[in-house]
């Protein structure tokens, strides 16, 4: 059947092709609707009276009826069309009195007969809605799916998706949209059909995979009701051109040569250099100083050592199989050595060079592409500052190295990113298991890494900041393989029209539609960070906090204004406060001065001593039913902030040891000493700022989106 | 004129009182329109064809003839409607048409005459809105106005303002909701009579305005078309009961005791204690440590000496003029001493104890507040930390002495915010010139201290924590009074239903519709700061940045990614990226590599020294037509952080001594470093931050708020 349909396609679109077409016609649009069972009004051609009655009977309501007769062109003067006949009796009436004007128009017109069709619905339970397909050029084939009418238009209310998309994806979308409320049913009218909905957009987006030449679908409007949703228009717009294809690796393939780049036994530095300054000279001090115990083989022409070690003329020359090769000489030289690179089959070349691409040397980068896939060899870069792998102790970069070994993998495509990565990550004492440069992205880019950062055990959760992708759909798959495992976060710049203006001056990158990304990003269950401060953020908290088992968050202050901005910062993050059952109020109200207030957030007020926090703490990691604590302090003379830092941590330490893990994170208000208290308790696993209450909250918001997107939370939404 | 209809509303008003009622009728609708001018459907009773003519050539379109007669009650079963009628013949024939079907329907039926109405206009040039004004808790009579249609509804896109509005405010409403481009006319519909419909909302907010009792108008839909706007409905609803009034006191006398508790010269501490740990003692030695030079005299009962300061058993034993009274003693007691302080002519009491209304004990805040307006004492509190006036050394609190001089004046209602107010301050050197706990705000609230600090020299900038406000009209008229002077900032905490519900249960505050909240602090021009970490950090940059001049802003970046992100913040805050004329592109050109881009961002590229730093911020400065500069550092062994910062600061204070000053914010992306060459650039009057791009921009974005609601901008927008 779905074999039968797809020749009949096929067919159709050779024939448009051969042509020279790129527009399909109406005709044309509703064989397609057909073979793929996008509804449309039905419409029969019927050669006499019962032909027409029957044809009615099978759209079951009101029909237009229309002469077909090839020496009539002006139809509705002749009195060719009779709209919204209703029954037997009508359509038989109806079709009795086009004959006869047919004939009293012009008394010897061929009648071919009397086309049949469904009457589209109106009335207030019906809703106008757009089901439609584009070619993205990040993400190839996308659907999309908005109200119709123009308020919507103006409002931009759509919402997009990766094609194809199964019933449940399409019904996500009918919720997605911010007026979803009215396919529901508002002011009394009744909803739409969803599943009838869902379906027009599953098949649409069936219809593109199946036909990638397909580079536009529009069925504007769907008139949606409680009993369906009619297409009362379809319009296909073929692609021009084709696109070149690019090596493409195996996951195997990606694996083992990214294992060997993240995880290598021999390094060579290809202009390893004794001069200071030089960018040779800082990559080899750098792997030397960062404590690297693999071999280091610098080769340069005009040395025979370099700091210390044995210099070789040429790669070719380096003894033994080579993992990385690190170029630090200048573009013009990369092409011969990357010749010479390929020859000794080293499976990873590290472009650290400028000059390429983004100075519009597009032919000598696209030149090195073809030799580096000749060989098989792989590109990172050029145009990076390198990258760290911290579990190896290896800083194969320019910058300096870095020593705190951690869960999270972060990667930039730009240089200036990647230095602020390393600054903020040295300040806050960011766990780290790697930092990768990205650049031009002439070869790997972040599914290549994104596949190895899901497979490496060092590594917990992997944030990327992009300026594109080069491959979007490889990304989201990527993405979809890695999200169960650990949290993804992307900060993509060039969001906004001047942004995108700018990436495309920077690094050459074709921004794309931001409302695309954004939509596409979740649906990969990829955490959006708004900046790069947030995901720097992300980065640092994520590996810390345990992952939540349920949606119950507590808030438990000595601020009651924290408590309050708390509770506006749960709801911005699209967190739940919990609803208090009684007997947990009554717990809580134990320990708390009876003008605190119970309830959620749970205000144990400002003058309480270590005890009151300890024992709410305590009670908010014991009940099953709270998943999350959120912790507002105010600093007292009462209990100061490392009082109140190390009974936190100590009793959070506690339920850990008893196999008991909640996510918790903390607001600091006070003087100066709650900046030591939180870097105290973050080391200790509970995410603590001070002098805000938005960053903890956005932080566990993340984890939270993380959670939801990885299928953590149960039931959950 | 006016007092002619204010008249005729209010015999009108007084009747529907008398009669118990609350809801107007229609006819009664109308005739309060009829009064304001408010454009409904015009009506006229005919008694002849003649006057029915001479009424449907008046209204100039289609009518609707009526019959009218006791006889008749089921109008249309009477053929007694006919709709649609247009011109002379039409309405004459139709009149005729009327009386003939009363008299066939009910022969003997008397006619009192034919009702000639306005046909509402229909079609797609037709636009249906909502003009409406409500009574809300905290701005009294307030305006609204959106798009009609269950669309909208659903997306709640509607505008508020405080009544009464002028002509061109209500213009601003009608662009100030996010499907405003309807309004002027989309998919080649016209647009609507905006001044027609301006009219509309300006005549509702003078009606509400003139008639306090009004609670709420409802004018639903209006019909908007390019030829005008007609209300087909209006619906009044008078106010149940009677608010009960405070003392008011004249600018005049605010402004005189503020500045007795700005800048005392005598303070007396009602419990002050020798005792360490004691509220009481640690005022006493904030006072004396801080540095206060004025009297500081302690009152208690059981003690001859506080501190070595002579004490005294009450506080009219206190020699001479006391400016402040300091309260240091528990809840029970504050009404009798606050008796003593009332007698003793103090002007202002500071309440420290908690134990009042946010426990409860809403009736002991009611007593003291009796008292205090007895006196003309005004009451600081109670439930507070205390205050900080640090140009007089004073730190009248229980927690620790500031001392960085400076320009913001901060306030807070909760103390656990006001606890992190200092602990930022500290650390980040902000320059302040007050602290001021607000806690219960029984008496003095934002609207006084606004007021004070409005004209306070030592202050450039107020920024405010608030939960609620007490008389959002009050505050809105200090805020007016104070925004063409120094920026506003306020964070308005409970602005989520779950906040506002801590709040209630925090302060009980009536956290109001943020909605509301929103457009009205627009309307007063105030920055609106959306986390308690921006408000802090507006509060310590905005004194810090010159006001631009206009809205030409050049991002000049080393680090292109930075650019990109710092691209994106520009249009997240609604800035504008400067075009760039092409003379001024050739002269950045000339300073920066063939592959940088110029352009704007103006990209330097990351390999520059600080001369190519220097040359462009140069320009920048230089220019007369850029306002502002963003600046992109990023790290490297040719441009170190200090000796970016160094270079940047000299140029920056070169032009400031040659009296150009611009605002200059910068991103630094780097290593450790960069947070030294923050601090430095920023204490020099760069406002830095490290490894974000946000920040910087979010800060200029509110400076540009500001200088816009302050009309700095000359045209501007």
């Amino acid at each position: 059947m779905a074999e039968e349909r797809e020749l009949k396609v096929r067919a159709l679109l050779d024939t448009v092709r051969a042509e020279g077409r790129t527009a399909l016609t109406a005709p044309e649009g509703k064989v397609i609707a057909d073979a793929y069972g996008i509804a449309v009004p039905g419409e029969e051609l019927a050669t006499d009276a019962d032909q027409a009655v029957a044809a009615a009977a099978r759209f079951g309501g009101p029909v237009v009826l229309k002469i077909v007769s090839p020496d009539i062109l002006h139809k509705t003067d002749a009195g060719g069309v009779i709209v919204g006949v209703d029954g037997e009796a009508a359509v038989r009436e109806a079709y009795q009195r086009i004959v006869d004007n047919a004939h009293a128009y012009a008394a010897d017109a061929r009648i071919t007969g009397i086309q049949v069709q469904e009457l589209l619905p109106t009335g207030p339970d019906t809703q106008e809605v757009i089901v439609g397909s584009v070619t993205d050029p990040t993400f190839g084939k996308v659907v999309a799916f908005g109200l119709g009418g123009v308020l919507v238009e103006v409002l931009k209310d759509i919402t997009f998706r990766l094609a194809p998309v199964s019933v449940d994806e399409s019904l996500d979308m009918l919720d997605s949209i911010k007026a979803a409320e009215v396919l529901r049913g508002v002011r009394g009218a009744k909803g739409v059909d969803r599943e009838a909905l869902a379906e027009q957009i599953r098949r649409v987006s069936q219809l593109v995979t199946d036909f990638p030449e397909i580079a536009e679908v529009d069925l504007n409007p769907v008139i949606a009701t409680p009993k369906g949703a009619l297409a009362a228009d379809i319009r296909v717009i073929l692609a021009e051109g084709e696109q070149k294809q690019r090596r493409k690796y195996s996951r195997e393939e990606m694996l083992t040569s990214m294992r060997r780049l993240m995880q290598p036994s021999s390094i060579t530095v290809i202009g390893a250099s004794n001069e200071q300054g030089k960018i040779g000279n800082s990559v080899m001090r750098n792997l030397i100083d960062g404590g690297f115990t693999g071999e280091i083989h610098p080769v340069n022409p005009k040395s025979d050592d370099i700091l210390g070690r044995k210099a070789y003329k040429s790669v070719t020359d380096v003894p033994g199989d080579v993992d990385v090769a690190i170029f630090a000489i200048p573009a013009k030289f990369v092409a011969s050595a990357l010749e010479e690179v390929g020859r000794k089959g080293i499976p990873n070349a590290v472009l650290i060079p400028s000059g390429f691409a983004e100075t519009g040397e597009q032919e000598l980068q696209d030149e090195i592409v073809a030799i580096a896939e000749r060989y098989g060899t792989r590109l990172l870069g050029p145009n990076i500052y390198g990258y760290y792998s911290t579990w190896q102790n290896l800083c194969a970069t320019f910058c300096t190295p870095y020593d705190v070994k951690g869960g999270v993998a972060l990667t930039s495509q730009s240089g200036g990113i990647g230095m602020a990565i390393l600054g903020f990550a040295r300040t806050t004492k960011t766990g780290v298991s790697a930092i990768v440069g990205l650049g031009n992205k002439s070869d790997l880019d972040e599914d290549d890494l994104l596949t190895w950062f899901g497979e490496d055990p060092n590594t917990d959760c992997i944030a990327m900041h992009l300026e594109d992708l080069k491959d979007g759909r490889a990304f989201v798959e990527a993405a979809r393989e890695t999200v169960p495992k650990k949290p993804v976060v992307v900060l993509k710049a060039g969001r906004t029209a001047a942004g995108a203006k700018a990436a495309g001056s920077h690094t050459g990158a074709l921004a794309g539609d931001d409302a695309v990304y954004d939509d596409i990003l979740k649906q990969a269950g990829v955490i959006r960070a708004p900046g790069l401060n947030d995901m720097l953020e992300y980065a640092r908290a994520l590996p810390v906090l345990p992952t939540p088992k349920g949606d119950n968050i507590v808030i438990i202050t000595g601020a009651g204004g924290s408590g309050v901005l708390l509770s506006d910062a749960v709801m911005d993050n699209g967190l739940e406060l919990m609803e208090i059952p009684a007997d947990l109020d009554a717990a809580f109200r134990k320990f708390i001065p009876p003008f605190g207030a119970a309830g959620n957030p749970v205000d144990i007020t400002g003058g309480e001593p270590p005890s009151t926090y300890e024992a709410t703490i305590r009670l908010g990691l014991e009940d099953p039913r709270i998943h999350s604590l959120v912790l507002g302090y105010w600093h007292t003379i009462v209990t100061p902030p490392m009082v109140f830092a190390e009974v936190t941590a100590r009793v959070v330490q506690e339920f850990r040891e008893r196999g008991i893990e909640k996510p918790v994170v903390a607001s600091l208000a006070g003087d100066v000493e709650v900046e030591e208290a939180c870097q105290y308790l973050f080391d200790r696993g509970v995410v603590a700022y001070p002098y805000t209450t938005e960053k903890p909250v956005a932080v566990l918001g993340a984890k939270y989106k993380w959670a939801r997107a990885a299928g953590k939370l149960g039931g959950g939404r």
